[in-house]
C-alpha cells in the first residue's frame, strides 16, 4: 500500500509544505521515523524530534511554527492527532475482512447465522445461537447455547462465551476472553465444606463495548451481569457476578470488580484497581492505579490509596507518610526538650 | 420450563399464601421482579422490596410477618435462601447434559475414556490420558499426555491441561484455565542470562475443587503442586509451582500465591491477595482484599494491609494513618508551644 | 525410565558413597523422599532432612560432611543444585518431541513451514505465516496473518498470536497467552463516548524469551511493542502497547506494565508489580512484590511500596508506620505534659 503526500493531504484536507510527490508506505513514531513513513506531531513536548526525524513527512497542527529548519515535508491539518486517527481508520478499513464459514467448524443446525458472517475454523456455534450480520468469529471460539451476538461485532480467536449471553452491535472481544463463567457463589456448610450455588443468570453486553484479551466476566447468580453501551475494558480484567457497569466507563488492565457492585457512567478505573463487593460507585468517578475501593463512592469523586479515599485528602496524608521518619525524629526531639524543661 | 406455585411449594415443602395456580417460568431478584417469576426474601434489609415487587411469587422464611399488604403470592419455607438454592439445583439439573464424542475431536488410541462422557468438538485427548465416568470435556480443551480426570468432573471450553496432571472427582474447571504450565524457575548465569530449570513435577487437584476462568496453576519443579479437596478458586488466580492449598480454602479473583508456599485449610483469601514465596499460611486464616502476605501467618489469624499484618493492629495503624495531616499539625503546634515556653 | 546410581554418577562425574547398583526411577524433594527416587541437598537449611529421608540416593555438594548416619546412598558432585538441573535437562530431553502436522489443522497455502515442525490438531496457521525449523505449535493455537516464528520455539496449546507478530528463536510461550491484541487506545469524544484508535503496530519478541500462561502482550499503536532477548515473563502478566522490556529482565506473575513505558535490562519485577504508563525504568532495577511504580526509576535502584520509592527510605517509613498508634499516643502525652507545664 503506497500513497503520495499529495493523496494523503487531499484525503485529510491538509496543506503540504514541501514535496507533494513523496511516497509514503507506513506510519511511524516521530522519534523512530524512517524514510517512506509518515509521523505526526501533536504534543509540543515532542517538538524537538521534528527537527531530527528521518520520517519523510509529518502531520502537524495548522498553527505549528517551526523554530528550526525541518527536513521532512509537512502536512498541516486542523488537528494532527485526529488526522492520524483518520488515517489509521483508513488503513484498518483497507485490510480485507474475512467472510464465510471455514472448515472444519461446528455449527448447530438450530443456530441462526446472519449475512456476511465469518466463522473461523475450529469455532463452535451451539444450539439456538443467533449471530447477526457482518459478525466476525475468529478461529477456536466457543459460542454457548442460546447466546446472541448482534451485527458487526468481532470476536477474536479463542473467546469462550457461556450459554445465554447477549452481546450487542459493534463490539470487539479480544482473544481468550471468557464471558458468562459461573459467579463465585458457595454456601459454607457446617462441616466447613462449600456447596455450590448454581448460577442461572447471564451476561448482557450492550453495543459498542470492547473487552480485552483474557478478561473474564461472570454471569449473574440470577438476572444479568450488565456491561452498558460504550464501556471499554482492557486485558485481564475480572467482572464478577451481578456487576453492572455504566455507559462509557473505561477500565484499564487487571482491574477487578467484585460481586454485585455497580460502577456508574463515564468512570475511569486505572490499572489494577479493585472494587469490593456490594458497593455503589457513582458516575464520573476516577480511581487512580491500584486503588482499593472498600466503600461507596459518590458522583464525580477521584479516589486513591490502598483503601481508597478522596484523592485530595489522600495526597495530604501521603505527604506526611513519606516524611514519617522525620516526624518520628521531631517527636523524639520534643520529648527530650520537654524532659529538659521539666528538669529545669 | 414452567411450574405452578403449587408444584414449587410441594417440591420445597412450603406453604402457599395466595394463588396456588400462578405459573412461574423463571426466577428474579426481588428488586427486579417481573410477572411470571419467583423471587426470594431472606435478608430483612430487602424487606421493603416485597411490598412493591412485580414478581408473581416470593419465597419467604416461615416466620416472616409482612407489615404492609403484598401483591405477590408467598411461599413460606423454613429457610428461603436454602429453598432458593434447592430450586436452582433443580433448574440446573433439568438442563440436559451432553454425552458422546463430537466430531471432529482428537482422541489418542491409548487414551482410556469412561462411560457417559462428553468430549466436545476440537478437544484433544493425548496419549495415555484416563477420563472417568460422566466427565464433561467441553470443546477446544487440551488434555495433555498421561493426565487423569476422575468421575463427574466438568472441564469447560478451552481449558488447557499439561501432561501428567491429576484431577479428582466432582471438580469444575472453568473456561480458559491452564493447569500444569511450567513453574517459573531459572538459574541466573554469570553473564546475566537465565537458564531454564526444567519443571518435571505435576499438579494434583483433589475432589470437589472448582477453578475459575483463565486461572493458572503451575506444575511443581519436582513433586506436585497440590490443591486439596473442596478448594474453590475464582477467576484469574495464579498458583505457582510447589504450592499446597489446604481443604476447603477459598480464593477470590486475581489472588496470587508464589512458589513453594503452603496455604492451610479453611482459609479465605479475598480478591487480589498476594502471598510471597516459601511462606506458611496456617489454617482458618483470613486475608482481606489486596493483602500482601510477606511472612508466615499462624492459625486463625486475620491479616490485612499492603504488607499484611494482624488485622486488629492494622486497623489501629490505619486510623492514625488517615489522620496523619492532623498529627503533623499537632506536632508543629507542640513545637511552637515549646519554643514559646523556652522563650519565656 | 530407570537408571542405576552408578549411571547417574557417571553422567554427572560424581563420587558414590554407598550402593552403586540402586535403581532410580524418579526425583523427589528430600523432605518428601520415597524409595526409588533421587533427592538433592544444596541449601544447608535442609540438612536435617538428609538423616531421615526415604529417598534411595541424595546428590550432595562435594564438601558436605554428615554429622549423623545417613541411610541413603550419596552422590558427591561439585555443585548439587547444578547437577540436579543437569539431570532435569536430561530427563526433559528424553521425552520424545512430537513432529509432523496433525489432522485436522488449518494451514494456509501461503504459509511457509520449516523442517521437523510439529503442528497440533486444531491449530490455525494463517496466510503468509513463516514457521522456522524444529518449532512446536501445540493444539488449538492461532497464528495470525504474516506472523513469523523462528527456529526451536515452542508454542503451547491455545496460544493466540495476532497478525504480524515476530517471535525469535528458542522461545517458549505457555498455554493461553495472547500476543498482539489491540493496545487500549481510545479518544474521548465530546459526548463522553470513546472512539477506538486503531492499533496498527505489532509485537516483536526476540530470542530466548519465555512467556507464561494466560499472559497478554498488546501490539503497539504504531511501531512495535518489544520484548528483548532473554526476558522471562510469568503467568497472567500484562504488557501494554508500545512497552519495551530490556534483555534478561524477569517479571513474576500478575505484573502489569502500562502503555509506552520502558523497562531496562536485568531488572527483577516481583509478583503483582504495576508500572504506570510513559515511564522509564532503568537497568538492574528491582521492584519488590506489589510495588506501584509511578515515576521514573534510575539504574540499579530497588523500589518498594504502594507508590514505589527507594527501598531503604521505604523501610524507614514503614518502621514508623507500623508504630503509628504509639507515635499518636506519645504526641498526646506530650500535649498533656505541655499543658501541665503551661499550667504551672
Amino acid at each position: 500500500m503506497e500513497f503520495t503526500v499529495r493523496q494523503i493531504a487531499a484525503f485529510l484536507g491538509g496543506e503540504v509544505i514541501g514535496d507533494h510527490d513523496l511516497k509514503i508506505n507506513n506510519v511511524s513514531k516521530i522519534e523512530e521515523g524512517k524514510p517512506g513513513t509518515l509521523s505526526f506531531l501533536a504534543n509540543p513536548k515532542y517538538e524537538s524530534f521534528i527537527y531530527e526525524t528521518k520520517s519523510s513527512a509529518v502531520l502537524v497542527n495548522r498553527d505549528f511554527k517551526p523554530s528550526h529548519q525541518i527536513q521532512a515535508t509537512l502536512i498541516k491539518v486542523p488537528d494532527a492527532y485526529k488526522a492520524l486517527a483518520q488515517l489509521m481508520d483508513m488503513y484498518v478499513q483497507s485490510i480485507p475482512v474475512k467472510k464465510g464459514i471455514e472448515i472444519p467448524s461446528f455449527i448447530s443446525t438450530t443456530a441462526n447465522i446472519g449475512t456476511d458472517v465469518y466463522v473461523g475454523a475450529f469455532s463452535y456455534i451451539a444450539d439456538g445461537v443467533k449471530i447477526g450480520n457482518n459478525v466476525q468469529i475468529h478461529p477456536q471460539c466457543w459460542i454457548g447455547r442460546d447466546s446472541v451476538i448482534a451485527d458487526n461485532t468481532i470476536i477474536f480467536a479463542g473467546v469462550k462465551i457461556y450459554p445465554d449471553t447477549r452481546i450487542g452491535k459493534n463490539c470487539i472481544v479480544h482473544a481468550g476472553a471468557v464471558i458468562g463463567s459461573d459467579g463465585f457463589g458457595f454456601a459454607q456448610q457446617e462441616d466447613g465444606t462449600y456447596k455450590k450455588l448454581h448460577q442461572i443468570g447471564n451476561v448482557v453486553i450492550e453495543d459498542d463495548v470492547e473487552i480485552g484479551a483474557n478478561s473474564t466476566i461472570d454471569c449473574a447468580t440470577m438476572g444479568s451481569t450488565i456491561i452498558h453501551k460504550g464501556v471499554k475494558i482492557d486485558n485481564l480484567v475480572q467482572i464478577a457476578h451481578n456487576v453492572e457497569v455504566g455507559e462509557n466507563t473505561v477500565m484499564a488492565a487487571q482491574v477487578g470488580v467484585a460481586g454485585s457492585s455497580t460502577v456508574g457512567k463515564n468512570c475511569q478505573l486505572a490499572g489494577k484497581v479493585g472494587i469490593a463487593g456490594h458497593l455503589k460507585v457513582g458516575n464520573n468517578v476516577t480511581c487512580t492505579a491500584k486503588t482499593g475501593v472498600t466503600s461507596n463512592v459518590s458522583d464525580g469523586k477521584t479516589v486513591m490509596g490502598f483503601y481508597g479515599i478522596d484523592a485530595s485528602r489522600y495526597r495530604r496524608i501521603n505527604a506526611v507518610f513519606r516524611n514519617l521518619p522525620e516526624l518520628f525524629y521531631e517527636v523524639n526531639q520534643l520529648k527530650k526538650e520537654i524532659k529538659n524543661i521539666k528538669a529545669e
